[in-house]
Formats: structure tokens, sequence, C-alpha cells
């Protein structure tokens, strides 16, 4: 297996992504190629014991950055570490690529110059991939499209399945359509619209509308929206439960007993931590083009690069994309 | 200043209802009007001190319960307490309406049936007022219109604006748009086509478009919505706090030492809590409808009727019904 990693992704980069690299050709192995301004990569690998590891350097000679404007840049900057990279698993050279990026440079690069959408998937989505009380849940659209049509949705449930089963895998994965409401008359036009289609979609176990609540609690594999609404539904969650943190230190720290009383609930908190955390996943698969991308928070650490690499990994053992082209 | 309180509203109704009206009764000394069976009214009413206290009953035969469908039974159960408390205030024998009711009827009785839309006003906008940290947010329309138009956003604005000032004594409401990312780039083509229009409108101080983090860190005092996005996002934040609140119970209950940690820490969840609680305002008003409307939950006790009370004695005494009407 090898796979590609963007050395110029993250908003520290090359740090984060060679060191999760690193990591990762460790850990497991493969072999990695890491994509970027082969100096600065040189001079990162410098810092780690690298002897043994199957770590190879492939030249890009410019970088887009997450100030770049997505369209503009997929199509000016061609030799950016995001087209080098992907055009290597396009060429069959490489199994997946890693990049913890601007999320939509990396959707156009992938999309428009490189490994282009599967025969057949009207849209791409994008996921994201949040830990609740008891399992992950998937979300998609997470904003690769803001407005969407109900077939379109259809589609994410069938891709977002197929993902859940082969790369995370979740045996019988139920999949819901986030709505204000359960009832079938809740709901805008878009999900009205979508119900019945989803309803009479084989290719995956539909188990109704769902709400935030519900989804949070895990009663959903896969939950199906609009990239808007699904954007600002995981920005939501993932606000509330930082401010939530930040407020409880906050008031903790406010009184010398209470300040004693957290030090001692600690590994409470971190038990808290551990089944809510929204980043404890890594990155986000990008479902319906022609190969594996995993797209990682650009705030990533070398821990977050490297879980990102077990998500491509899985993703590839499990032949995702192969699965998703079987269904269109 | 007198005020109809649906006595048939809430869950567990008639017990919260009544004996957050006694409350209110009791602390502002204004005229208070029950609506709806008498004879429960009156047993409910015995179980309190209400001497001297200006309380009224008014009767009507029959109740819109939560599993009723709004647009059905409001216009089929004409004599329910929403018909009948909403009807007096259309008279002009009282001055606003409190129900902590289902919100699709109380919705559909004052538009259809009732108080009409003031002229001029496209749709009528529902609110949420949630707490942040540093004082309240306004979220409009939070889910009156799960289909909006660009205009439709604009004019919740207006109507947001003026509520924010005159019920809630927020000198210059800064307005914001709901969206997916701050640049003008993001957004659905709801938000794109909006975004020009608000930036147009001289009705209220425009602050560009904004996302959910910032939001609930009180960068807006009002935030624009179409229903269903909004409805979304206060259910998200909802979820998450409760999630959050029953993990750090569960965790802290896990080991002898944390909970011992958890019971000295207990004022700090306290203020926690008092800081970000999305229920502590009580309802929300229904702006756009002529005359004062406010809709609390179901899951209202005494004290969250009392404040749905105070909520409509604010709007009525900065006047908000008329300061709408003079924007259209």
């Amino acid at each position: 297996m090898r796979i590609v990693v963007d050395a110029m992704g993250s908003d520290q980069y090359p740090g984060p992504d060679v060191g999760g690299a690193v990591l990762a050709a460790r850990e497991w192995g493969d072999e990695i190629t890491l994509v970027g301004n082969e100096d600065l990569i040189q001079a990162e690998l410098a810092k780690h014991v690298t002897s043994g590891l199957k770590l190879e350097i492939v030249g890009a000679s410019e970088v887009i950055g997450m100030l770049d404007k997505p369209g503009e840049s997929s199509q000016k900057k061609t030799d950016s570490s995001m087209h080098v990279g992907m055009s290597l698993v396009r060429a069959g050279q490489a199994d997946g690529f890693v990049s913890a990026g601007n999320t939509g440079a990396v959707l156009a690069v992938a999309l428009l110059q490189t490994l282009k959408r599967i025969r057949g998937v009207k849209r791409p989505a994008l996921t994201a991939v949040f830990r609740n009380p008891t399992g992950y849940t998937i979300m998609a659209d997470f904003g690769a499209n803001a407005d969407c049509r109900p077939e379109w949705l259809v589609q994410f449930g069938v891709m977002a399945n197929q993902y859940a089963k082969l790369g995370l895998g979740i045996a019988e994965p139920r999949v819901a359509l986030l709505s204000n409401g359960e009832e079938e008359g809740k709901g805008n036009s878009l999900v009205h619209d979508a119900l019945p289609l989803m309803q009479a979609e084989k290719g995956f176990h539909f188990v109704g509308n769902m709400e935030p609540k519900e989804v949070l609690l895990g009663e959903t594999d896969v939950i199906i929206h609009d990239g808007f609404t699904g954007n600002i539904m995981g920005k939501s969650l993932e606000a509330m439960g930082s401010m939530m943190s930040r407020l409880i230190r906050e008031e903790i720290k406010a009184s010398p007993i209470s300040l004693v009383g957290g030090a001692l609930a600690s590994s409470a908190f971190q038990r808290v931590r551990k089944r809510v955390d929204p980043f404890e996943v890594g990155g986000a698969i990008l479902l319906g083009v022609d190969g594996i991308v995993i797209i990682g928070h650009g705030r990533s650490n070398d821990v977050a690069v490297k879980n990102a690499i077990r998500q491509a990994r899985q993703a590839i053992q499990g032949n995702v994309v192969e699965a998703i082209k079987s269904g269109f």
C-alpha cells in the first residue's frame, strides 16, 4: 500500500504533515510519499528517526494555502502538492491521498483537475465523522454542495453507506435524513422531496427523518443533509462543545474549592472528551471522486495527520472506491 | 396591562400554566386572564394563595394538544384556548398572549384565525432567545418558515432588530446572517441572494455573515436564517449542551474520587449552566403578527411560564408591535 501525504497541507506545514507521515510509516509499515517542497521536507525529516521506514519524497513547486481561492488556485497552481499528489493516485502509482490543506482546493483539484468524478455520481460528498457516546456518525454532505437536489442526497446516502461498511466496519449502517422533526410533514422542501426517494432506495437501510438530538445520541450511523445545513450543524456541535469546555474551565478556576474539585474530577472530564471529541477521527473522506482522498483539519497535529492516514488505509483496504463504483 | 395565558398549553397543563400565572400576578401585579377549561383552572387555582391577585378566568371548550396537526386543528377547534385567548388580544381586551402549547398551532391560529399578519410583513418569524456568555442572542426565524426567500430574511432582520431594542433593551443591536463561513463567497444560494439585500437595508445595523461559533460567543445580538437551518442550529446547540451535561454527570459518578471532585465543583457547574442555559429565557416571540404572542416550551414549569409572561410584559411595555408596524 502506498499513501501520498500533502506535506504542505496543515496550517503549520510541513511539521505536522511530515511528523504524522513518520508516525504512520512506523506504525503500519506502509510506503508513504511526501509531496511538496523537497528541501523543507528533507529538513523536517531530519528531525525524526526514519531508518527502515518506507518514506519517499516527490517534489511539487507550488503551495495552495488556506487563503487561496479554491477555483482559481486549482486552475493556476498546477504544480501544487495537491495536483502532484492526486495525479500519482490518478496514475495508479499510489492508493490514496491525504491532505490537511484548504478543503475547497482539495475538492476542486480532485474533481476538476485530477481524479474526477466516478461515472454516474452527480455530485461528490464531503463527509465528517464524529464520535458519539457509542460509536461513530458519518455526516454527508459536510460542505461540498451548499445547495442540493433531492436525488443528490440519495446518492450521498449510497456512498456514505459503503464508506460506513467498508471504511469504518459498521456491519449494517443505518442511514437517516436530517430534519427539524421526525414526522414526515416536517422539513424544508428539499427534505420533503428527498424523503420518498430515500424511502424507495434499496442501496441502504433508511431509518427516516432524524433531529440533531437523536443524531448526536448515535441513533443513526449515517446522517444525510445538504452541505450548508450539515456544515451549520457540525459547526454548532463543535462550537457548543468547545464553549462548554471553556466555561467549565473558567468557572472551576473561579474558586479555590471548585479548583480542587476540578482536579479530582479531571479523569472524568478526560473520559467525557473521549466520548464526544469531534476531532478524534482525524479527517473527512471525499466520496464520489475516483480515488481515496482524506481531508484533515488545518489545525492538525502529528497525531491527527497519522489518524487521517489511518482513515485512508482503512478506506483503501475496504476497497471503498470500487464499492461505490459498483453502486452506480 | 392585561396578559392572557393559555391554561391548556404546556405538556403538564394546567399546572405549570396556572402556577406561572399566579407567580407573575404576584410579582408584577398585572391582570392575568387564564383561558381554558374553567373547572380545571379553578381546581388548580385552589392550590395557590391568590387573594389580592388580579386573576380572571375565561372559558374555552376545546384544547389543541401537542399531537394535533396545526393546520387542521386551527381550522376545526375554533373554541380552543388559543383561539379564545388570541381573540381577546385581537379585540383589544388584552395586551398579549402567552402559550406553552403546540408551536405550529399557535402560529396557525395567530396567523390565519385571529391576529393576522401586520400589513407589509410577508412572513412572520418565530424567534428563539438563548443566553450566551455575555448576554442574549435572538435567532430568527426559528421554524415558522422552513423555506425562505431572500427578502423575507431582510424582514426578519427588521422585526428582530425592533424586538431586540424594545423588548430586550439592547441599545444598538448587531444583526448578522448565518452562514458556513464569514467570507462573502460562502453560503448557499439563499445566503448569497440575501447578503446584498441585508447590506443595503437601513433598518438595522448589519455586521455580515457569521458562523455558529461566533454566534454562540455573542458576537451578534440577532442572527438571521431560514426556519429550517435555524431550527437545526438551535437544536444542535441544545442537544450538545444536554449531552455534555449528561456525560459529565455520568463520568463523575463513575469513580469515588471524581464524585467528590464533582461535589466540590458543583457551584462551578451551576454557574456554567447559568451562562449557557438555552431555557432560561422562557419563550419565543412570534414576530410579524398583529399582537404580542409568546410561545413557551411544552416542558415549561411554573417558573418558565412566569418567565414567558415577563417576556410578554417587556414586549408590551416596549410597544414592539407598533414599532414593527411603523417599519413596514
